[in-house]
């Protein structure tokens, strides 16, 4: 994406997540922040000041501190749109009008631009002007209702999903857009209203599809899958496993592993689609046999015969495991003024891409402002955060 | 994407939801299957012999089935690569080069086609041959040890989050690979290999920052927020709802909202900072108000004063409210077999972009094979599934 320029007005999370994406594929994201900065530059925990929230999300980004109720601050992003690919915005719906970026000022300005915007509940409609956060989107969309404890209350997932699906949707949908423009020439693109209610949905494409057709409705499993077992935790010796098949092929091998050859032609387990029906029983059963042994014993077992399973990782973990350096988990990015820090590293970028640490407010106001024509002099007159 | 083709060699959720959200941009999606067919076809629960969980991810594909051990059907998926775009598989790796479509047939049989990979742990590596299904990269990848109740056990997130974000993730890569190829002509397009591994890490990027950069380790939370308060579900007269607060400016408005005000200056609750060390103590005097009055009331009330905050819906709640006519949540598509079935939108495609049905086995190897150059009679003699 190199050459691709993305003004990003976007703060908080799902925003800054698409365009770090785009920034770890090469584009060039420039972050406009208001006189006060993206207000997740306050979020803690904080290293040297810097929230690490902040930190982790607005990578490889320049930052350009704008004061857009000022003519001067107008007149700037006009001026940097005009040169732009690119506008990503998550204000609230209609926000951006009043900031110089109605349709109509972007149409004038840039016609070609690709337009983005992120919000809760879409740009237009009932809800446009509710104010969303991923918690709230979560317990509107239905995603608490299948997340959490077997039998146990809705819970919030636990990363904001409602945040990063919209922020991938979104690069999804920019992505698009740009090849429309500029492989297939189309010269009318149109805007992206991506909402953050919309991709939850998406995410649950099989919890509806459940209910819209069968009148399913689907509840916290705990760590079951809705149509699939073995797909849980399971205990053993020491701590707990999980351990997934697929199907009829992985269900022989994994009786075999187990010892449990009497299990493999049970009629209540033997067919994948008669086998849920019976899963409490099976659970009782597979429990009572791992406990015999410890986990690491069963995880040889099981992976010598190719049944999926695994430990139950954590952060810590993660982190202090062989794949942290094998698999290039983690990038390092430097700065200055709080050394260097470590963040994970963009699944789809080259894995020799280097990082840059998140800008300073305003830090790259010269720089920036200097490209679009404006002198020293009226940069430090008129643009000084 | 119209004029774009993507050859489908996936199956079961990751890879056909990445060419499910494809598919709905317009790309021509052919999804080659064994003569067996996608396994997924036989995931449960039905609707008049079709599983709901194959029909909501393979809208809008045409199928081919071909028998790849055969060299018949390995010449005609060679010709198909030939008039492809893209080729997407998630195949145990090291699969593909046995069916004809190792790195080398591929450059000899189209050089600019777009490959990409969704695998467990990547191609290459020590983990490369551990077979994954969604709950083993999220134990894995330590997804599950930020999900579930308070102090609780870990648990699986309630959906395939280990597969869609790697769906997700891959759409991106595929659409960027396919920008520069054909919108910056660049002639050497590096191969996209997608670990659901490193999807699941890039989704819990702030939980790794802050373990990387601040040793914090994170731990199930319920519903409640890592770094942020209030942002959790709380009790009302009748039933539990969400609430949440993005800062200070919201702090105020929710302390007037539920006439509490001697508590906005309490110094306990007044710096975003502060209050997230107190969140126990805010939980109980929050709580108490809360429960003196109807979960409408409360909804009126916080919304009224745009505090973000919603009841905890559930796919039947959704699927019953007026926001599924207004977002025009679902989209129905018709198959001559099985009537009409309904299924969650894509968020990204024109809302007024019809979907067609989930095809059936080989249902496109006719006018596949003949657009390929066949005659009838050589596709019945060879290619009959």
């Amino acid at each position: 994406m190199k050459g691709v320029r993305v003004i990003d007005m976007t703060s908080v999370l799902s925003g800054p997540f698409c365009t770090w994406l785009l920034s770890t594929l090469g584009a060039d994201v420039i972050k406009v922040e208001s006189p006060g900065g993206d207000s997740a530059r306050g979020t803690p925990p904080f290293k040297e000041e810097v929230s690490l929230y902040f930190a982790s999300l607005n990578r490889n980004k320049r930052s350009l501190a704008l004061d857009l109720k000022t003519e001067d601050g107008k007149a700037a992003l006009h001026k940097l749109l005009a040169s732009a690919d690119v506008l990503i915005e998550n204000m609230r719906p209609g926000v951006r009008d009043r900031l110089g970026c109605s349709d109509s000022d972007l149409k004038r300005i840039n016609p070609a631009l690709v337009v983005a915007s992120i919000s809760g509940f879409g740009q237009d409609g009932s809800l446009a002007n509710r104010p969303a956060y991923d918690i709230v989107v979560q317990a509107m969309s239905g995603m608490m209702s299948i997340n959490g404890p077997l039998d146990g209350e809705p819970t919030r997932v636990g990363f904001s999903v409602g945040d990063i699906a919209a922020g991938l949707f979104a690069a999804v949908g920019i992505l698009e857009r740009l090849y429309r423009r500029d492989a297939q020439n189309e010269s009318t693109i149109d805007k992206l209203d991506v909402s953050m209610l919309a991709c939850q949905w998406a995410c649950m494409e099989n919890a509806y599809a459940r209910y819209l057709n069968a009148g399913i409705v689907a509840k916290p499993l705990g760590s079951r899958h809705p149509s699939a077992t073995p797909f849980e935790v399971y205990p053993t010796a020491d701590r707990d496993i999980v351990i997934a098949i697929g199907g009829a092929h992985d269900w022989f091998r994994l009786c075999g592993a187990l010892n449990l050859e009497s299990l493999a032609h049970d009629e209540r387990f033997f067919e994948d689609s008669v086998r849920i029906a019976h899963r409490d029983s099976l659970y009782e059963l597979l429990s009572d046999r791992l406990r015999q042994e410890s986990s690491d014993h069963w995880i040889r077992q099981l992976t010598d015969v190719s049944i999926p399973c695994s430990r139950i990782e954590n952060v810590e973990t993660v982190a202090n495991s062989e794949m942290v350096e094998e698999y290039l988990a983690f990038s390092e990015v430097e700065a200055a003024q709080h050394g260097s820090m470590r963040f994970v590293r963009s699944p789809v970028a080259n894995p020799n891409h280097r990082e840059t640490a998140a800008p300073k407010l305003g830090e790259h106001n010269h720089e920036i402002l200097g490209e679009l024509g404006y002198s020293a002099e009226q940069i430090t007159e008129r643009f000084t955060p």
